[in-house]
């Protein structure tokens, strides 16, 4: 915590947006103009639009699985929000050189949970810094996250001064189940996200050091009354098989081979599941 | 009227496409591809590309609550058109440091209702500038608007070199409806469009001064034979009330809270509704 | 052949991404990410991403449509692969200064079927350009796809440098039906593509010679046990009238005036289309 926040934050000229906006409406365009309004030069990448209205734990998912692969530089938005029109702080995340804007509703914890929580730094956007000429009642995407965003991806306003001050993790709301919890021989977290191919995956990050090591041992998922079978590839099991397995982006998921593992499950977002080490 | 046409439209290299291609086909990346073509360094925004198929009243909706949000020197483009494959002249409009390049069909006219109107000055596009070397018979997104917006947005071509001359508003086709009207003590509009969330948002603009005057009195909407209370926030409302209210665009939208308006009350684009002020 | 590979190949920062992975998923923004890492001046163009999964006919048609719309020097990375998780090699393709980076899986000979074959130069990727640093098992649209199409289309690296030497079109692999069969009066192809309009496109391109100098005669189309007329314009058929005619893309399509032909006759994807002259 010596380091000025957000000291190692070069800006690339990136940003990436995450809303539950959806495309059937022109709000992400909206924001895109907002963003080229503040700097002409800004790459703005479209991460996903369609995460389930204010489900905080999908878009957390989709962050997490996808910041690493940004450039050095780069900021993300992160627009998803069951608190909008309610008056609350927004934050800026630092973390390996990249930002982080969002609501603090729990959003950051969680992209970070079980994985990068210690490497990150939170500061609270400095009211002035957050506000738009005349910010609208219901906009905040395109009124003060867009452009707070573009000016922090372009270099217009550093990190240290789009914020007031640091804020402390334990002052940050946290979306319940999110951060994983670990036990001896188990491990328990959540359904973060059903894919479109109907996979579930979790937050249980086969990154985390924790986990690792319960994965290292012969293992279980527990899961809507069920017990699945750990394995390495979809090579291991026969067609049909529900079984669990770490995917690309390192999280334990729980996929049907040639089927609909959600489907047949009936597993949604937020559904608790269990690793277990046998011995 | 003494400016010459564009004169001070300042190329920003910013392209906005709305369409109602959707995102199922490859015809929007097309269009970019097209873009990318004329002028490498432009930025290409996806508006909106989920308009319904040929409904002028939604697409004009999309971008009457956008464009301000994007930087001078912008260029819109909007290829939404019943009447595709018919001859018809092409529009460029000017409003503010931004260009707005159409079919005259009724689009451009239907942006601009009730608010920016007399602002705007319209030409028409050169059959020389619209034509790419073989305009097929039915992408004209493509082959003319594509190509003649890039160039634009680019600085390729200045808005008067675009055109063969200015267009009269009398002279342009306009969408029924559209255009407000008032009397007295009532103003009449119709609903442009349904958004995800179910509110139904109406062509009454609140930036209008003469509707603005109408909500300066204690007043009620008359719509799908209803009667229901303007209000200023959601806040005044109880759950599951049907109100009217401004939103975040300055357009009067009726909204259930908690709830989903449009299906409540079947309402669809088009739908006629009705402010009244008591006294 | 006397040309080296992709010698004539000037980069222009243009990369277009065609995948099977939908919008619903973070996927298509993180290759966006993982392209900018590599050049951060390069503009990436999402061409389509509702490709039904692992449809190598439907994404040839996109490609086909699209790539000669976009400028010389762009890079097209197609990721649509039913053979995901196999071991087999990756190809480039390099045609008129565009180039193409795809899995040896047949869609690439599908993208030029019938139209550009001969002029199309074919090489299989470098093992080591290909590689990640740590190359996932199951996404190599972010490991493998993203970042070679990036360095592709910045000039980071050559065509000649990312292939370790040209592969005959006899050892590629091929999809099934993709390229048309020619015989005397008739033309054997299939449905590429249904469009969101209904209209179902095949294979039989007008561009082509032979299909041109059958297209010159009287002639009709049989498919699905129907025989139609084809017609030069919607403008020679009735309202409700299915008929098949040249579309703005060169290809011979199956259209309904006014209603749905590929719903009016249960058309899909690989269905089998003649063409046939008489006399």
């Amino acid at each position: 915590m010596a380091e000025t926040f957000g000291e190692s934050f070069e800006p690339a000229g990136v940003l990436s947006l995450t809303t539950d906006f959806g495309i059937v409406d022109g709000y992400v365009g909206i924001m895109h103009g907002v963003a080229y309004g503040e700097a002409r030069e800004l790459s703005v990448v479209d991460l996903v639009h369609s995460v389930r209205p204010q489900d905080l734990l999908e878009a957390s998912f989709h962050v997490r699985s996808a910041w690493e692969s940004f450039p050095a530089g780069t900021v993300h938005v992160i627009v998803v929000d069951p608190g909008v029109g309610t008056t609350r702080r927004s934050l800026v995340a630092h973390v390996r050189g990249q930002l982080f804007v969002a609501p603090d509703n729990g959003i950051l914890p969680a992209v970070f949970a079980g994985r990068h929580q210690d490497a990150v730094s939170y500061g609270v956007v400095d009211a002035e810094a957050q506000m738009a000429p005349a910010p609208s009642r219901t906009f905040h995407g395109r009124d003060l996250y867009a452009p707070l965003g573009a000016r922090l991806a372009s270099g217009k306003i550093s990190p240290i001064a789009a914020i007031q001050g640091p804020a402390d993790l334990e002052s940050i709301i946290k979306v319940p189940g999110a951060e994983p919890s670990f036990d001896g021989n188990h491990a328990q977290g959540v359904v973060l996200h059903v894919d479109h191919f109907g996979n579930a995956i979790t937050c249980l990050d086969a990154r985390d050091e924790r986990l690792r090591r319960l994965l290292d041992r012969a293992n279980h998922v527990e899961v809507a009354g069920r017990r699945l079978p750990v394995v390495g590839t979809y090579g291991e099991a026969q067609d049909g098989d529900i079984v669990a397995l770490v995917d690309s982006f390192g999280l334990l998921e729980v996929a049907q081979v040639g089927g609909n593992a959600a489907r047949a499950l009936a597993l949604e977002t937020g559904h608790q599941v269990v690793l277990l080490a046998s011995g």
